[in-house]
């Protein structure tokens, strides 16, 4: 069996970790598991909704793959996160991120070196930590540390993980079992593709949902 | 406030309703809610993970908009969650659907008549319901009925609606915070595109995963 082991922490953004879920999942030899603090329910950033988590960190000491999405950074606990990832990554096959979760991998020392990327906005930050920030990459690989952009870019880290773990055909049936053919009706999903106006906007609703998260916590 | 209601129920796929929730929550006057037969945590499709709905159907007897994922059209309540779709269809100002969510607004009586598209999968089934299936599309409007494809599909709705409600500047404001510039690695998101062999060892499964789902329930 492959034990995943999907990050929850409050404030995280749900999409980033259900994203590759939803494709590891399929797996023929996945343990899937969602790990917190403790089991139970993660309020995500939204603030409405709560995913549940299965297993404690404690619980989860060797996990074969490690997704770790966006959480708060100026949560109380962040600290025993960051412990929990810095253990588990001398053992995984795979260590993953999506989003500012690359953020908590770099708090970890995982990313000193390393080519990454994360969410457009919170990539001075990544530099900052010491890593090599590629703002302009959807998916970095760097050994077997692999960093995706913000959001929905989980999706394609996990299409190109289950390729590398089962070959082309497997991922290939994983991506028809989603429908994932995607066909956005607008084309500003990158800061390079975006106007001016559109990131400013942007740019202004992340501070205000977000405050403080693209800063280095205290 | 315009208050949007995201359906949920045991058997859930969760992709098909957070990729939406990740997109319309972002909406300046959205008020966000996952409503189920109560309050409290909701079993996905893979049995591991559970989504905690935030209201009740009897709480919410008039969103504005409702969006119906996936759910087991075996469970023993679905017939509460039908009743509850066909009332509320009569007041939203959208009724949307993602993959096989369509099945319950066929059962609804809500899209007789009317072209609409599901998971590959099911589109036999939405016919048998008298709907018009369009496998071909993977968005499908009809008034204010809007269906959309499989799992991954209700990312492209969502920000669809998002222009529909907002105008398309909003609708690039929330696909860049979001990132969403899909890359796939593979190209095999449609029934169109994928192999014969590919197509076959996903219809199996699919088969394995979700016994019965794509019969009519009895």
């Amino acid at each position: 069996m492959t034990q995943i082991a999907f990050v929850l922490a409050p404030g995280v953004t749900a999409l980033d970790v259900v994203g590759p879920y939803e494709l590891l999942r399929l797996l023929p030899d996945a343990e899937v598991r969602f790990v917190s603090h403790e089991p139970g329910p993660v309020l995500t950033d939204g603030g409405v909704l709560s995913l549940v988590a299965s297993h404690s960190f404690a619980e989860t000491p060797s996990p074969d793959i490690v997704l770790v999405p966006a959480v708060s950074v100026q949560d109380a606990r962040v600290g025993e996160l960051v412990d929990w990832l810095r253990g588990v990554h001398e053992t995984t096959r795979w260590t993953t991120s999506v989003c500012g979760g690359a953020i908590l991998l770099a708090m970890a020392g995982i990313l000193n070196g390393h080519p990454a990327t994360t969410h457009w906005v919170a990539q001075p930050l990544l530099s900052q930590f010491g890593a090599e920030s590629r703002p302009e990459e959807r998916i970095v690989r760097s050994g077997r540390i692999v960093t995706a952009a913000g959001v929905s870019a989980g999706i394609d880290l996990a299409l190109w993980l289950v390729g590398e773990l089962y070959g082309a055909e497997q991922a290939e049936v994983v991506q028809l079992m989603i429908e994932y053919d995607p066909q956005p009706p607008y084309d500003s999903g990158h800061v390079s593709k975006a106007s001016a106006r559109v990131l400013e906007l942007a740019t202004a609703r992340m501070a205000e949902l977000y405050p403080g998260e693209s800063q280095p916590p205290e």
